[in-house]
């Protein structure tokens, strides 16, 4: 992100709340898969995979952001990319130097947005749905303002692309971009003009996260004249990744002017807009003269 | 849905638009992933797999959910659940008989809650959001609801269970509703009573899909004490679901009362929202008390 | 095997041993992968996933290989094919009724031939070797009569193909045939007709248990004209194998006329050896020709 | 091998079948696994995933394991590691310097035996079967000799570990060593002390591939001591090897004095041989004993 080579991220919600403990100072552990969890209940204990920490880290977090809630004032429907922005924000004053180690606070720095497609889906959306309910706030994350800002990003972009970690409704999420263009919108685009995924998923089973780079060309979601050179590595995102960003960040290309796009969001939504009406206006005219 | 054996669904967005496709009438083809997906672009097929049908399926079911959202003048948040419950019950209207081979037009038929943990993904999402951009629409997914409603439902279980297909959003979107009543909302439950699920993830990769009932145990998730009655068959979920439905329906627990949860979400979250009140309250007494 | 619907078997030795249990009627007890090992070591408890039995179980087989050895004064190389065909005998011999649980005892009544094409790797193979080691017998298995008897009967074969069960040694010893025909015997055969494995490996890692029926295409293992109908069904063989067999069973082609192959393996390896001696001839005099 | 740091390797014949193109100085090229076969086929080129040459390489080869055959006077059954061993030192005979691109050739040149369990099952496996169909033969691959050698040098080991690729058959024929030492020759030896595993297999499927080394433990193939540091990396071994051997060769254990095990099988097996006789004496007298 600070070498400007990171755009946009869509992340689930909990690779960002399990970011935020780092931001917070917690400790996380890393332990086995192969321990007797009804043990660790007993002792509150919660285990991801290897890694082991007290319950008491997600009290605190929770507790963290319902208080940014509140102190946000926060009391209308916005867009993921916007929450997450001021959250990080938040973090950075509260907690100087945690850029360095979460990615929500280092996206907030470096005017990174970070898009969640299943808001709802991790403890921060539980600490939102706590508010509404317990509060009557009206704060919300509003879905469509996500759809509508991922869209116009990908619009503006004069070659498309994305490197895929796991897959699952983040990759749906960015790839659906070009199709809300032509499908909903009327806008072509082209399809993606890079394409890369790192995933333990496969084919055969037939879903999104396993589906080929080819399979998107007959969506329109991959540019059919660059399938050849699309990627799909078959292996875990924690060995494969570090190889490949070791290798972009080395090479001539390690370094962009970052895009600070989650500043321009409202302006690319309204170039979307415009381009949707115009478009909108022409597919009517057109019905309009066959008759 | 018909013989009281499913109380709510948590899907995916897709799952869910594709379905719509049944309910319209239109026709799916078997073919093989094994084609030229350059030919198929050329000629406006789309490859879901071993699927195919042309691009106009895809315009022709936008168009109806655009021309849905107007007529149902909906222009506030509302839960997916009644979303998708005004969708089917418009399907049927429209197009009778079609709750035979439609999922949300027969969950809509039999008082089934449709859930969507990432309601912006997917074509669904995708022409709500058009709604709002185009028409100035206050309509949209609020997520909030939907956390709570599926929190509210769990609480009112006196036994709680899942079967789950595949993985991913949707898991963790139902598992973690146990979590939301003990660590947001101060409400203890003791996790989940029964644990199905079908899957072709791995535990090894670490993530939420793979994750076994076990790791669950460790967040309260899944009661210990049902951790060795607990399953997960790694298998397609198109060859185990079948074989499990025909068993479970042939079986002396084949039928069962309706819910009707679809009618009950106001009331249920009314309750939960007392719950999680006098928790909070006593929560604050016995702070208070310590000082 | 009964119904002649398998004329032969290739297999690890590995299945073969533990089919041995059956036949000697100890008893593998159903338990749970999740287990201490360690406990079940100190306790004597072998485990084959969630298999469980006492190692005295493995002590007892072997006895009894070992023994039967002595007892068939076998004293040179031969096949596994004949070596198997033998231990089915002295098995339903000493054992009458057990062909109704094991596969080995069955095959020897049925007059079908199991082949192995690791002959050395599985606790059968250990205690052939123990004989030599100890008693100085020459008794060995020859895997060139194997490779050559295999190559044989599907040469014999008007139209050839095969069901696969995971895949590994066995697959290719099976596909080998079709290329030890033309590539080494210089007979053309023209690949197999039918070709149904049902596997959870995948493509992506490049090996051969996942390499599809195109791939073999290309060796000519699998004739080009079948390639459509070839079928990769991605599952576990414990749940789709009974699946396939139910339906193979009930279907008109459920009975055929025994083959009885283990006993024309000599005839079929001499007239494998005269067209090889032919198509050898064949090729020596068009080379001597065209100088 | 240079570095004595491998004392031995167990292989699939197909990797050493296809190690023989490079010392024979035949290209393969990378192609793509999104080919049509069946062109392929038509022109004559073979495909392994994305690997491609011409069916002449495979002749080639084919011509050149069966003259070496012929040359060598080979007349009677050896094991596999003698096979190997000599191949190797003909291949650098003919061609030199083909050591420093083909395995075979390096291993004979630094004394590293290599078996193969499987050994009718490859292009190998199939020319010397010619050579006995055809020539009458009395040469072939003796699997008793395999087993007892592999058994003879883990007994020989004052610690004994592996670092498994994959899986399969090779991985058995290593880890059944310590079984055929307690198991079928009395001879208690403990279980490895070392297990490392890179594979793309998973436990679930319940096969040895997938095996876990805790349910080795309960085989008394892994000293139950050392579990806690047994390894298994679920990637691809093109991946996951490359890094782990520069990790080995960089650390300061990088490099041992070679073992030289070639040269040394017959005096291990003969000490093997020895202490099963005095195992087998005691067993005997203790059982006669207690009469």
């Amino acid at each position: 992100m600070e070498r400007g080579l990171v755009d946009f991220i869509i992340s689930t919600g909990a690779n960002l709340y399990h970011d935020l403990h780092y931001a917070l100072n917690f400790t996380l552990r890393r332990g086995s898969p192969f321990v007797d969890d009804r043990e660790l209940y007993e002792e509150g204990v919660i285990r991801i995979y290897d890694v082991l920490f007290p319950a008491t880290v997600l009290l605190e977090t929770d507790s963290y952001i319902r208080e940014f809630i509140v102190r946000s004032k926060l009391n209308e429907p916005i867009s993921t990319a916007d929450f997450h922005y001021r959250l990080g924000l938040d973090l950075i004053e509260r907690y100087p130097g945690c850029a360095e180690y979460s990615v929500v606070a280092n996206a907030a720095k470096c005017g990174v947005p970070i898009y969640t497609s299943s808001p709802g889906d991790s403890s921060i959306g539980m600490n939102i749905a706590y508010h509404e309910l317990m509060n009557d706030s009206r704060f919300m994350i509003d879905p469509n303002k996500d759809v509508n800002e991922v869209c116009a990003i990908v619009m503006a972009g004069q070659q498309n692309g994305c490197v895929i970690l796991g897959g699952g409704s983040p990759k749906n999420f960015y790839l659906q971009a070009q199709p809300t263009l032509w499908e909903v919108y009327g806008i072509p685009k082209g399809g993606n003009d890079y394409f890369i995924q790192i995933t333990t998923d496969q084919v055969v089973w037939g879903g999104l996260s396993g589906a080929t780079p080819s399979e998107a060309v007959s969506w329109g979601k991959v540019n059919p004249g660059v399938l050849p050179d699309t990627v799909v590595a078959y292996a875990d995102s924690t060995i494969a990744f570090p190889l490949f960003t070791e290798y972009a960040v080395g090479s001539k290309y390690g370094q962009r002017e970052r895009k600070n796009l989650v500043h321009k969001r409202d302006e690319l939504v309204a170039t979307l807009k415009r381009e949707a009406k115009a478009a909108d206006a022409k597919r009517k005219s057109e019905v309009g003269s066959t008759h």
